[in-house]
């Protein structure tokens, strides 16, 4: 049996461009155009023209996307012929296929906001679309305020989505603009306004405000509408849109839906998503969800010992989703309840084979369960585990010795200085290393990697990238872990581990690690 | 008409603790426990006696919570009677009222994962109830799967959940362990299971692998389940756990669901929520997610644009519920004045009483938001922002000069030493503080109040009790932020703050500004 389409509007660039911090240069817009292309939505909303001068910019050109490329603005002004609204001139001379314009639906927001009649407004919308159609342009009204609108009076709100309709709206979009209605409540709306407009011309503009934006979406798609608008990773204003990367994979890989529908996004594209997500969060410099749905590091990573096992078993009963369907992949973490199945699993990711009654994974476990009492925390620091798990099977070489190190910050005059030295043995050679830094942690990082004799040409492209810091059970007798972040020439990031009561040591503890597990990694020998 | 009673259930301590990188210390655990105490659930899932060693420990001795305090494991083993499974013995001794067993209800995970006959099965959910019932538990089953497993087998799955009831469980909780159920489906088996459990005896325990947890939760509280477990901010394993802090507002506030329901939590306990959010985010040593629904800094944000000042008429047309319901607050992005009136009714809470017209507020708010910019948080240090308030205001003696200090941390024959000097000048006298301590700050903090001549005994009976660290922008360039809490013998508590690329620096800003604020506390002047 044919199932029906639903087609996919992203709005990241408009409505997106509305979160807190975001701003899309027109070099950032061109660059999403290119992502949302690559993952196969059916609209690009690129922007307001007149709205600001990237948005006009990016409107004065035609831009060859895969998508229908959108300009958005606001329905004609009230008291004012066609021809005299300079805001709506410039959306119909857009360079863009089709026009999606906003348009008031509550009769409150016509009368404080627009200071006109609901007829006046109605009036504006049909000849918005009108002129629109005849501009050659698809045409979507936003229907703004649509359920709180409908709440307060049916009658209009519907009024005003039926007049959009009749006047030629491919689409007329029922929007959640506070973000405050609830799934049961969407359903009931859209399934009444599908008796005015049929569903295959409805679509939905949900919010986050309740963390329902996905469901919102989903629900008004059962109810009827064929036509979802949303952003990448659910940016938007306050609390963010519908999270189109949660939605696609739902309606593709689902039965319940996908059994009735089908999207522009076949098994390729939607192997593409985890690095599409990846890379928008790249363009907007903030690290990645790692709890995610579908996409997120975490999405398909297990903890517990109890199902890691099994996991191991058949991981299709404990996994809703393939995590390739979506260009994701399994973690299995070693933690506190880590049983032998995790260690075994995370050495073989490794590349490390242990027969499973190899004593040595009994020491290793307990090791590895001692230190987490201590602080360490292994599922963050990869390189740190693999140390442990390497020097428990005896296979890590002694490079060098750290005979001591001392760090000194002192404050004079507003100045503050911070010095480091290390004194390392390396075979039968003892090598002084001093360093300065912006802080203890820098001058250690900076005299320790200064000079390893035989070693250093290895660990020359290397650099500390980020390090954090969490203070264990308070007080001052608190526990100090660090967690250090590390990358080299070949843009490989590895994580290590310290802790101390003494946020140098710790510091040290994992700066030393980074460095061995170079060293490991460029399978240098001691001799 | 009554309304009928919903009942919470927090795991953040139990399935929360399967979140990546998430480790509760025993500590941890008791600070959480009062924090959702404060929130208001029923239930605080503390963990899994026997499971780690934390967890025991935490179970050893009897917790004084509100909520009902409810320990976690198995169901008894097949093939072993009651008495001789250790691990169900462990939990019938744990000091808790409650106790809660995860339960097989998917017959392929009965043969694969616990290799046993749906009948025995069956039988060690009965004998699991009786036993715990015996011991003078309140009982709940968690019927792990039961979405996927009543997909498979629906007999089996309801016979799983009528043994558990018919057995005494007090709660009979379905749980959606992969997190990949709708919720279309979740409402519709729900409602089937209601037919052979009463709801008043039906739990719902969701995951957000499709962003739907929320979502799921409320559906089947439509659906009839009378009880939600879930964990603050919605950590828990993969994508996390149902998220209480969202759930919680929309079950209070929506009419949907107040009119017909009625939870522990009243309006005051509501207004705490955004607190609480962010306390657990702080514990977490974690930026606070700006876009969380209800309590994130950006919820009741908006940006520059067609809304703002539309939004500045009338706000309830614009927000879906009032900020200060969950303790959160309105900003406008684009308009100082919302800043002002923040800033006046901020020093209204420390008993400063400013004109609204009062030069001095526009160079304190320019001073605010500069050293916001710069990495200083005030919302978690309140005495710091108190300061920098009534310096601005001129009302701050100047008690004392620090001419110069040093840290030495060095490490010699794995022996760590920790050693800083003060220099202070107080009045025309100098002082020369030594001291020593388990790491730099501990040691600053020694010597900077080891002897503050005429003002000593103001300060003699207070001590840091905390400090939390986070880097901000990352990388070697990375800008430090520490914030630390100190108490005094009268019980106060208060937080201050610095900022520095060098963590030393920064931890002496906040370690001064603690003295500083005790100082003016005691109402000490500086002659």
């Amino acid at each position: 049996m044919a199932r029906e389409r639903i087609y996919l509007f992203d709005t990241t660039l408009r409505d997106g461009q509305q979160t807190p911090g975001v701003d899309f240069s027109l070099e950032d817009k061109l660059v999403v155009m290119d992502l949302l292309d690559e993952m196969g939505v059916d609209y690009i909303e690129g922007g307001y023209p007149g709205g600001n001068p990237t948005d006009t910019a990016l409107f004065a050109t035609e831009r060859n996307t895969r998508a229908t490329f959108t300009a958005f603005g606001m329905t004609k002004r009230a008291g004012r012929s066609v021809s005299n609204d300079a805001g709506l001139q410039q959306l119909l001379q857009a360079k863009s296929k089709a026009a999606c314009f906003v348009a008031k639906s509550w009769d409150y927001h016509v009368r404080v906001a627009l200071g006109c009649t609901n007829e006046e407004n109605l009036e504006s919308i049909r000849q918005t679309v009108e002129a629109a159609r005849a501009a050659g342009k698809e045409v979507l009204i936003d229907c703004e305020h649509f359920f709180d609108g409908f709440k307060a009076n049916p009658a209009y709100a519907l009024a005003c989505a039926e007049e959009a309709y009749k006047a030629g709206a491919r689409w007329v979009v029922l929007c959640d603009t506070n973000g405050g209605t609830l799934p049961s409540e969407v359903g009931a709306i859209v399934r009444h306004v599908t008796n005015h407009v049929p569903g295959s011309h409805l679509g939905i503009h949900a919010h986050n405000d309740t963390e329902h934006a996905v469901a919102n979406s989903l629900a008004a798609v059962d109810a009827g509408v064929r036509h979802i608008q949303g952003t990448l990773n659910g940016i938007g204003e306050r609390c963010g849109n519908a999270n189109l990367v949660s939605i696609i994979p739902s309606l593709v890989l689902k039965p319940h839906f996908a059994e009735r529908f089908e999207t522009g996004i076949d098994a390729d594209r939607l192997q593409r998503l985890t690095h599409i997500s990846r890379a928008f969060d790249e363009l907007l410099n903030r690290s990645p969800n790692k709890q995610a749905p579908y996409v997120g590091k975490s999405a398909f990573a297990t903890k517990a010992g109890i199902h890691a096992s099994a996991l191991m078993k058949d991981p299709e009963t404990y996994e809703h989703v393939p995590p390739e369907s979506v260009g994701n992949r399994r973690q299995v973490l070693v933690s506190d309840q880590a049983g032998k199945s995790n260690l075994i699993a995370a050495l073989q990711r490794m590349g490390i084979e242990v027969a499973k009654d190899d004593t040595r994974l009994d020491g290793l476990l307990r090791d590895v369960k001692e230190r987490e009492a201590q602080g360490y925390a292994y599922d963050g620091a990869d390189a740190s585990f693999e140390l442990l798990a390497r020097r428990a099977l005896g296979s890590v070489p002694k490079y060098f010795d750290v005979l001591s190190f001392r760090v000194i910050v002192e404050e004079r005059d507003k100045e503050m200085i911070s010095e480091a030295v290390v004194k390392v043995k390396v075979d039968d050679q003892v090598y002084l290393n001093a360093g300065e830094g912006n802080g203890p942690v820098n001058a250690l990082d900076v005299a320790l990697r200064k000079d390893l004799g035989k070693y250093q040409r290895f660990i020359d492209d290397m650099e500390l990238s980020d390090f954090k810091v969490r203070i264990l059970n308070g007080g001052t007798g608190a526990t100090t872990r660090v967690l250090i972040e590390s990358r080299d020439g070949k843009g490989n990031r590895w994580f290590t581990v310290g802790v101390s009561p003494n946020i140098v040591d710790a510091s040290f503890q994992a700066l030393s690690d980074a460095l061995v597990y170079k060293l490991v990694r460029e399978g240098v020998s001691a001799t």
